[in-house]
């Protein structure tokens, strides 16, 4: 079977009120490459402001320097404290407000589900994730980055979920291909 | 006394997950101005990508289309429904980016200190908001607007702290002017 698909890239985000864990992964065929991985610190910022503006200029110049055509966020949808959750909110729009201004299509993913397609198993612990994603690309995974661990899980999560799609006809890199794609899905 | 401030023009928003209430206010000495005042409906997008994307369009094209210097936000703080905060976060992280990128200063006020400062009553109810806002501006808020009278609120809101820092001194216009004005405010 041929495989016409030019290589491309995805951005994996896992956007926190203190830690902002990232990852460019490069897909090419069936190969995947591991580009950049990293945590942007936020703890140090008190005002919530400044914290929501380092998130989206972070962003935005990991898409402008890598190009990836497509961001996979990992989005926990539950928990117990509202007020945590509006935090947790604003990180999560500010970081795909930024992804939308560059055009990047956008998908979410729960951590059970991000577990599930990395491991096979939803209630997976961290250090089996890591495992798993040493193996597939051939990198120590140390300590120092755990916190980068699930934005690179998310980023695979999605390379998965895509392969799902034969041809990869599901995907589509930006917001006029988006609307092209998916006519009866905007409403003007 | 005489007044040297020139006049500046501040933008109001309600961020919510259905509708965004916005307004514009002009500030020339003591008179204030009301230029627009307007809700953009957002039910009619099932996809929340949707929605956010459109916060985003919207703030930044009335950003450059009057040129606040200053965005003034409501934003409940509290609630009961964690999946209903993390939406409603997103909502505002998205407004907020939107402000951010275009160099505004970011105020968010609670509903009630935005009750208390506009009427005097933290408890008061939307109509005496809406009745005190009518008697400020001249104008008459029809139900027709009703949902923008919110924003236009915290802009009002926003005013009313602003005029407790004589000279306004504790006024800044954009990121720049923020970490000059608040060095010890930003870590690096």
């Amino acid at each position: 079977m041929s495989d016409t698909t030019a290589p491309y890239r995805l951005l994996g985000v896992d956007p926190g009120t203190n830690i902002l864990g990232f990852a460019i992964i490069e897909v090419n065929g069936k190969k995947l490459q591991l580009l950049e991985l990293g945590v942007v610190h936020l703890k140090q910022f008190k005002e919530q402001e400044l914290k929501l503006k380092r998130i989206f200029e972070r962003i935005q110049v990991i898409i402008d320097v890598y190009g990836p055509t497509e961001m996979a966020i990992e989005a926990p949808f539950y928990g117990k404290n509202p007020q945590s959750m509006l935090k947790l909110g604003r990180a999560q729009g500010v970081a795909m407000a930024a992804a939308i201004t560059k055009g990047l299509e956008i998908t979410e993913y729960s951590p059970k589900k991000i577990k599930q397609s990395v491991t096979g198993n939803g209630n997976a612990a961290k250090e089996q994730v890591a495992a798993m994603l040493t193996q597939t690309f051939r990198i120590d995974l140390s300590d120092h980055y755990l916190d980068a661990t699930d934005a690179l899980a998310a980023a695979v999560c999605h390379y998965y979920q895509s392969k799902a799609f034969p041809g990869g006809g599901k995907r589509y890199s930006g917001w006029d291909a988006f609307i092209k794609n998916n006519p009866k899905r905007v409403k003007k």
